[in-house]
């Protein structure tokens, strides 16, 4: 696996546009994310434009937190037009199991193959028996007990599966690792889930999906640890997130990342 | 009347699920300000799947801020499922003055008999007065002037009705409550009112409506003024009041909290 | 030219109410970045209200970012409203050459005569050259570079063009001007520019309109210097930005304001 630094000064370098079909929550703190990081964000999902607005962009990221119809078709087309041409898409089951619409939409949008589906445990763990029993909405379910369901979806999807929580744990279907950067306010505070996901689309912009999706994960969380250092609590830590984001450099992201390969 | 700390106390154990359709200028601030208190957001509105959300949360705001006849049948869908469950939702007329589609959309939600109704004076100036002339956008009208409207409105909805302000009044039409805690500054940041919909719904979740109102009010008001003191302008009150709500504790409240009795 | 500061007193003075369709990223800060600068923001977009609400407001931005045919509409009918009533609204052509949807939009708006246009120097180039070639997203055209193309277009416009960068340069047709106050971390900030629409709305609604916007863009820009004295990064700059629009005095724009009468 190569440094997580190198995936970093890919993204400062090129600074991939990241297009976002994403919740109204998480727009604003998404694109700040996104140019923190150091990428060019963009929120667009109206279906008069948004498959060709793909076309230009680098990487592309569905989130289904206020999701309609309309945007679940702008949704598969958008990811349509990346699968054509080759590049990623970040796919996000927020609450997947509270609603039937959620369900129905997710298994659409699974059968599209995503290159990553990033969730919390209860979410990955619904996503895997779409079909069977529904959930509750937070089941509080722990990492550990979603890595079998994890290595199962990416199975059947294809693609990066990534788990989201205090040690965070990806797949492949066969490779796996945790990642154990973090801090605790990151889940005191809402969208925290939802633009990780830009900032894992744009290291997939310009490296292959598993090493950039373990990568983006210790980056995220690495800022996260740095703007706990320097909160009080869940409101100053937004701003201090972002400037954390925005000083982390190649060199400190290998120092900080804490990446076990399982297996 | 019950501590207000107990209010927060429960809140805190609970975590309740408070269900918002709010308008997009709050959804985030919202959601934060629910997590720093304690609760746990979400924000849905799209007709299919809000009903069946609703039937998940223990709490409801709808806020017509930002609504369009969708969204406002979401809400109507919303606040009967709550009914008949017996839950909790708060109505906030944000600007019910401006517009024929705010006065017929709130007079609409009011025969639904909503549990608590929140806005500021000129707002429910307006909302007891509607059939009755239209009013301007933001009156300016003191809340004393509002209280016998806020009594006749409540005896009309059946609910209770707070109008927000320097100080705040509640009343259950019988019954009613000052509360003078706050800050200046929560009138120079958008969305405290909307936000502050949220709190009302959560403490309502785990207790009577009247003493939980002003129970919210009083924990809003105290978080306000612990962030005025960190302050400097609005932009920094913004952070420190969500730092303000995740540290206060019931001990805290209580002895912050100034609560009138009112005949 | 009067002093730029005359033109903040008379916002201070007068608290204008400003009308704003803007995209859904930007909503939340815009409305503080109008209170904290002394205007009352209201953003409505529903065009079963918007018309009227138009009606109630002393100006009116349209900001295509996160627009659809429905509130393109919306957008259509409020700037007709102003031009009846002889009222300022601006005109901002976010990404404008990325797809048919926003050019065709964006000619429909140039059509209507805005009062003022504001972009970067990318999208004035492409709205100059509406009907000509398409270009790309940011093409990273300097201000410079933009200077004939923001003569040709206000001269076909009718109105001010405005081009947003370093040296922000504003022009009638005729006369023009070069804004040289700002600081670099604001271009690290999502929705600067779309906030900057509703600080120059504020201002013309109290002056005319090439002063206004001239005067608009100095106190945003020494606004955002004050902010990045006190700012670490992009995070800590957002919540000082606020401060500093609140802490700006007619007094301390006069003395910060670095504007230059071009021919």
């Amino acid at each position: 696996m190569q440094r997580p630094g190198t995936h970093l000064q890919t993204v400062r370098e090129t600074g991939p546009l990241v297009h976002n079909i994403t919740n109204f929550v998480a727009m604003n703190v998404m694109a700040n994310v996104l140019l923190a990081i150091g990428a060019s964000p963009a929120m667009v999902h109206a279906r008069d434009e948004a498959a060709e607005f793909a076309g230009l962009a680098q990487a592309l990221t569905v989130n289904i937190g206020t999701a309609d119809p309309d945007w679940g078709e702008a949704m598969e087309d958008c990811a349509g037009v990346m699968n054509e041409a080759g590049k990623p898409w970040v796919f996000d089951p927020v609450g997947v199991a509270a609603t039937r619409f959620r369900r129905a939409l997710s298994a659409r949008l699974i059968e599209l193959g995503p290159p990553v589906i990033r969730g919390n445990a209860s979410e990955i763990l619904t996503l895997a028996g779409l079909g069977g029993a529904a959930r509750g909405v937070d089941a509080g379910d722990s990492v550990a007990a979603a890595e079998e369901a994890a290595r199962a979806l990416a199975r059947r999807s294809g693609g990066v599966v990534a788990v989201s929580g205090p040690v965070d744990f990806v797949t492949d279907g066969s490779r796996a690792a945790r990642v154990a950067n973090g801090h605790p306010l990151m889940a005191r505070i809402t969208v925290m889930g939802c633009s990780l996901n830009g900032v894992i689309a744009a290291f997939c912009a310009g490296g292959s999906v598993f090493d950039s999706t373990v990568a983006a994960l210790a980056a995220y969380g690495a800022a996260g640890e740095m703007a706990g250092r320097a909160a009080r609590g869940p409101g100053s830590f937004q701003p201090a997130f972002l400037d954390a984001l925005h000083e982390l450099t190649p060199d400190l992201l290998d120092h900080a990342a804490r990446i076990e390969a399982v297996r």
